[in-house]
């Protein structure tokens, strides 16, 4: 459905705006992280009083909400990626490997006990 | 430097590995949108005692544990949007349109109050 | 059920452990408020892939977790409002005040909508 | 300087603030759990473009908007405890205990290494 992200072109656009806005100096690695994370809040926030069954049926206003705070989250996590020389897929790429071997199918099947943060950790 | 991420063929396989594992019954927007903001902490607790020059110049294995904690990121970002049919390319444009017209470069330069969330909602 | 909490008692004896271990310097606010916000990701975690009624619903050993990660939000909030001279009895209490001016009971009784984030904001 | 903080009475009062707007349904832990965290992004928020030595040196309007979402972490922490009958007072006095424990002063001071999430953990 979403096709391909460019990383490399929206980085670009990115560093050009905060360069345009003499914001660089407010783009440390750390500040961005509390920026992504207070996007992810947002989302989370959109989500708090609903039921799971009402978090998929979601009315045109909301899930347009949901679509601002997605891309809000995307373009900082670009930028954070770059500001450290992270390659989003190639990093993606390993997760997707150690989940793998982490949650063998045959092992985790409908347990949510084995994906438990207190687990996991 | 990140080159492209191949966001359908991304979401295709988490498809798969969540069905797999039987865990779609788990995958509700309002779960993934709190499993996405655990992750985003996981970042934050990264460079939470670290200066802003330290957060920009990591040792190998903290930059490490970074590229994994952004990779979760972008998975539950990219499995979030697909369970609600978002496109994220084009929410991550109409973003970036709305940002260039809320922050023109000429009336906000270096000033980081017109960014703060007090002022931007 | 839980008695009273003896704030200025305890944010004494976090000033002394931190003060014990040379860590003032990274007690700045804004990692405070970082910290904070990782241990309330924590609380969140446990709860991400529990059902509503399974989160009212918990074992010992989960409910064990909870008391542990909501002492450290309570242990870090404390601290931060120490080192910004914060009452917080006193900001709970004008708090409340608001709270009962926006939400009066005949006009938002049970509805989430007049409390959604993007209402609210 | 904070004095003290009658839990119980919060809570009772919450109870009742809850209940005289048919707010109980959305009161789960997970739910309450979710809505902490966003309190607590709010917080991040108010510090994320300010350096440390910024975040220590507040004006008042900014010292106002901090004070209430302290308050609100406050808020939602005590009514979270509340739903799961968990002691606040007494959960803070075991993490200090463990805190001890795990932090011996000698061999920690100074050093935010052996504080960091990934050591923590």
């Amino acid at each position: 459905m979403s096709g391909t992200l460019d990383i490399s072109a929206l980085q670009e656009r990115l560093r050009r705006f905060a360069a345009d806005r003499d914001w660089e100096q407010f783009h440390s690695p750390k500040n961005l992280a509390m920026a992504l994370s207070v996007e992810a809040a947002e989302l989370v926030e959109i989500f708090q009083w609903l039921t799971e069954a009402q978090s998929a049926e979601l009315d045109d206003r909301t899930r347009a909400a949901v679509a601002e705070e997605i891309a809000d989250v995307q373009i900082y996590l670009a930028r954070l990626a770059d500001r450290l020389s992270i390659d989003i897929p190639e990093a993606v790429e390993a997760k997707l490997a150690l989940n793998a071997r982490k949650y063998p199918a045959d092992e985790v099947r409908g347990s949510a006990a084995k994906r438990s943060g207190h687990e996991e950790r």
